[in-house]
């Protein structure tokens, strides 16, 4: 393997994320790039992505440009439903190009979607292709980075992690999207609508579950809103005292009646102390915190690009990030990480 | 599998620390138990480890033992240098049973011991079975967790892992074994003889290079006494001001001519703050800390019994912690984590 072949399938925010750290890494060639938007199909990736010219022109023909290129590995990053992006999925799975998503629902599908992930799972064992679900969150710190933990364990009772985050210093559709600035009405309108919801905390419970060997009750999750206790502003949205700073959300894996798996999001403007924190009552018990926080988008890239050698070097089928080797970043030509065949 | 036949391989301290946790486990069966002391040999190894019978006789005869018993597993405890304990891992091996061990050297040997690791490489494949070097430290806290904390980073520039441990809470070889009460010429002595010395900062900084594709020009480690500020003591000694405390030891990864991996250990009676800090100089920067730190000896006996499914599960050969998928706690039957052939 001189070089992987790559194609971008989805190209909104975190898909340019993508683009953007492949064009730093060597031995890897974008061979085509694909949106159904309307305004990006025909320009070229690099004017978009990072403001040259890289030769790659974006299309809305996904098969096409599969059957013509064919990439060893398509990361792909259109959506957060197994359901809307399962057609998709089956053209790349077809296309016999490995596969690595940002679907947060394909992180760990066998819970919400077993019929989907049995489906997928079949068809890239026939075609002798491996995908994977990942991401920062789901993918990473509420999952993989709380089973690692756990990995030093005798006991574990109970587990906890929490993101906390500083919504004022992320883009601007991801502080609309946490519902910053609105009023409690209007919050409670959109959190009842779908609009306002982290996806991804059930994937993640289920595979934090499936990892320690606990069959869960059920699954319960709510969203609230944070409301800013006093004036405070990003440098896009200002929220008054009683508005919506950012959201809170909740999730608890539930065994023999008792919360055994919390995991809470808050990210709001104005959060003074951003931090990932995961708990684990157990023997030892473990109290670990990340200062500052992951910043989310980039390490969403991140953890997808580092991924890639760990993909292609996996057995064919659906893969996820409890099942492959430790995660790492990696640096130099990937073929120092491909196993040869 | 109906249960996994197991012998334990070495009863130190470590040893008896995975006894004790091996029989609060499910479906593994201990079948046998090896050492050398005159004065456990004869003994039933649950007198020794939990003050009751369990039905297994200590012996001196290891081959006799594997032969006779067939374990599927060894777990195994005897030393910290690759050198002396290859004769054991060789009977092991050629017993046909995967094995683990707390051997510091095994846990990533190919930097130090390239000739041993290939020849048990080459020896494990040939007889079908895996072999795998870890626990806490090396193991986990200096080289996994750091591993799999860059798997959220773009660029790492500088990687620095502390581990600051109190040593009044561990057990009296312990404090000993880390110079707590020595004078500083007593301390140097014992440096300059090796009998003061963590075994598996070389094999921590190899592993987390190799992940990340760096070439180091060189490993640099150094070993000094923790100095008594003022009079401390533990259940067990008395440190004078101007005595050693403990150990303050350090090793770097040099790349380019820079510092660019730092472990340092700290272990001394009367640390304020004892945690475990992994700093990532990268794009995102981490700074992680576990508050109190990680009980070595749990954790050590945790992290090697954890990964007995996924040593099972692996391909045939001499396997490292960052070639194995995470790892985690795990309860129940340990056949809901062994993959059917």
């Amino acid at each position: 393997m001189d070089e992987i072949k790559l194609v971008h399938f989805g190209l909104g925010p975190i898909g340019i994320g993508l683009v953007k750290y492949v064009l730093q890494k060597n031995g890897i060639k974008i061979v085509g790039a694909v949106d159904i938007d309307k305004s990006k199909v025909g320009k070229d990736l690099g004017d978009l992505a990072v403001g040259r010219k890289i030769g790659v022109k974006i299309t809305d023909d996904a098969s096409s440009l599969l059957a013509r290129t064919k990439p060893d590995i398509v990361l792909h990053s259109t959506g957060s439903y197994l359901k809307t992006v399962r057609p998709q999925l089956f053209d790349i799975i077809d296309a016999r190009a490995d596969l690595i998503s940002t679907c947060e629902e394909l992180s760990y599908p066998f819970l919400k979607h077993p019929d989907i992930a049995k489906e997928l799972n079949a068809r890239a064992r026939r075609k002798g292709v491996t995908l994977l679900g990942t991401g920062v969150n789901p993918g990473f710190v509420m999952d993989t980075l709380v089973i690692t933990s756990t990995g030093v364990c005798q006991d574990v009772r109970k587990i906890s992690s929490f993101r906390i985050q500083d919504a004022s210093v992320r883009r601007l559709p991801f502080q609309r999207k946490i519902g910053a600035g609105l009023t409690l009405t209007e919050f409670k309108a959109k959190v009842a609508d779908g609009t306002i919801k982290h996806v991804g905390f059930a994937e993640s419970i289920a595979m934090i579950a499936a990892a320690l060997g606990w069959k869960l009750d059920r699954i319960e999750e709510k969203v609230d809103p944070k409301v800013a206790e006093k004036s405070v502003a990003s440098e896009h949205i200002k929220v008054e005292p009683g508005q919506a700073a950012g959201v809170d959300q909740t999730a608890w894996g539930i065994r023999k009646g008792e919360k055994v798996i919390t995991l809470n999001l808050q990210a709001y403007i104005g959060c003074p102390e951003p931090r990932e924190t995961i708990l684990i009552e157990g023997d030892p018990p473990i109290d670990l915190t990340i200062k500052g926080g992951i910043h989310g988008d980039i390490a969403t890239a991140a953890v997808v690009v580092n991924c890639i050698p760990r993909v292609i070097n996996a057995q064919p089928g659906l893969a996820t990030m409890k099942d492959l080797p430790l995660p790492s970043a990696w640096f130099g030509h990937p073929k120092m990480f491909v196993k040869k065949n």
